[in-house]
């Protein structure tokens, strides 16, 4: 019998249910699954499929083992969830929906593409606006309003719009720096369309840039290619972050490399897995129907910066920028 | 000696730094504040001034006991202190910077206030579009708009516009269902303006209601006030919300009101404290430089609902509706 295990952050229910719940608690029992909300909800839940029962003690009765994400279940909550139910042994478990998540089906496939094709129309736009004296903010907010108008709910992170030297830092914020000829201007931003997010990098050289952009740009190409070309069934996380590394290792940019090389995306703009070179990452394997970023970057300060993302997903036949 | 803190949560870190990281650790020490951020981040950090060093082991160096937010720690990351730094004693405490954070103090208070009268701007602007036929999307998208234009940085939340039935859910989400005559129209939204919020409800009654919403409006305005007019230095949290709740009792909706009074209001939405009645509550005490919401709701499935929210800041005098 497997063990019932006990979701509770807000994007979980989401993906189990459906429903769009601030605060609740998912039981899944070898009998299917139990819900508990507050009052704020008790009517819209019956929307819903899910049995909903009327406190979790009543969800829990009969277990003595129950696993908790140990990722999303801050330290105060585990000590309740203790104290409340003594009898029953609270089993740690990191990211139990990770894996599930990871994997999109059909109809998340559909959503994302839509949510990803929305983020190229508003790049798009962002190029089409560029002129001197525009200021980073505006075309931050000109974007956010262009996807508003076309039905996001919103974006999934604060888009990092970044002229010249502001580029060199990885999380700048679209700041009120004006746009001069020969800047070099780095676009970092993803919608929200229907729950699925959407996340690319792109940049722009506006007039003539200094040539070591150039070079960074080209070298940054490079490594994004040398990781999508190991974006096969049964590779590594580590192995696909390495490909990059190496690249750019190879160039004599290694340490202006500082981040992972990306992440999966979907409901959330960061989601399991971690494209990095680290213990976890080496046994996170590629499989299809998953959408990982591949965000390879080079920081020059002073200078500027340059990182490059797309969208893959993976399929039994290969990859496919999204 | 203080026993020194550990921050890592990004709110936090932003209050106590002025710097937007996703990820960093800052140590609060009896030698004052150290910072640890990742890569991505340390050109970025040389602007703040706070002290920065390379690792957390160095900036946790020589201390026997470090207390830990638990609120805002995933047993995860609990976990990993713990087993890093086994030799440190791990202290849990519940909302480190709660007390701190919700006395604003005279530049926060003027930011609060800004965001404030946006969103009253807003507010006046969906009430001038309202139209049979009108989509609540289109509103909420609409006011999204109004607000970027003016230099928001976005919303506070999920703006929350329900016709008719739709607002018996307190938290409806804005559908396309199109507005008709002699529907009662929730609005509860929330601007973000240089990093503070605002969350503010209305109803609008749209042509000839149900007679019963004009009865359950002025019940809740009537418990706004009861509670508002406790609202001193001194008062409990708990206080506060009996008052408003005893309204409502009396009135015969008790049952009808399924939610807390309010919150504490801030960098983020929801910040402590919480206006309910319980243990916790009990000891939170109303103190000069708090700004906390009021908002009352009755809600009666099929027919609709009523919440009305007002943000208030407390003063020596007294309090004042932002």
């Amino acid at each position: 019998m497997t063990v019932p295990f006990l979701i509770e952050n807000p994007t979980d229910l989401y993906y189990l249910t459906g429903l769009q719940l601030s605060a609740g608690s998912y039981v899944e029992t070898p009998q299917g699954p139990k819900l508990v909300v507050d009052g704020r909800y008790t009517s819209y839940v019956k929307e819903g499929s899910i049995p909903v029962v009327a406190s979790l003690k009543e969800a829990l009765y009969g277990f003595q083992k129950v696993r908790f994400d140990s990722s999303h279940t801050s330290y105060q909550r585990f000590e309740k969830l203790k104290s409340d139910f003594p009898t029953i042994e609270w089993v740690a478990e990191e990211g139990i929906l990770h894996q599930k998540r990871a994997l999109k089906d059909a109809e998340e496939i559909q959503k994302i593409t839509a949510s990803a094709l929305l983020n190229r129309q508003g790049i798009a736009y962002v190029e089409s606006l560029l002129k001197p004296g525009i200021f980073e903010r505006e075309l931050a907010t000109a974007l956010e309003i262009f996807w508003l108008e076309r039905g996001a709910s919103g974006l999934a992170f604060e888009t990092i719009i970044a002229f010249g030297s502001n580029s060199a830092f990885p999380h700048h914020r679209a700041s009120s720096r004006p746009l001069k000829e020969g800047e070099i201007v780095q676009l970092d931003c993803g919608v929200c369309l229907n729950h699925y997010m959407a996340d690319m990098s792109r940049v722009f050289f506006f007039g003539e840039v200094n040539p070591e952009l150039h070079t960074i740009r080209h070298i940054v190409e490079k490594a994004q290619r040398a990781a999508l070309s190991l974006y096969k069934p049964g590779a590594t996380m580590s192995a696909l972050y390495r490909a990059a590394k190496q690249v750019i290792d190879q160039s004599g940019y290694g340490d202006k490399f500082p981040h992972s090389l990306g992440h999966g995306i979907g409901l959330e703009t960061h989601e399991w897995p971690l494209l990095r070179d680290r213990a976890d990452t080496e046994s996170a394997i590629c499989e299809p129907g998953m959408v990982l970023t591949f965000e390879p970057g080079i920081y020059l300060p002073g200078l500027g910066g340059v990182r490059l993302e797309e969208m893959a997903l993976l399929t039994e036949k290969g990859y496919k920028i999204l």
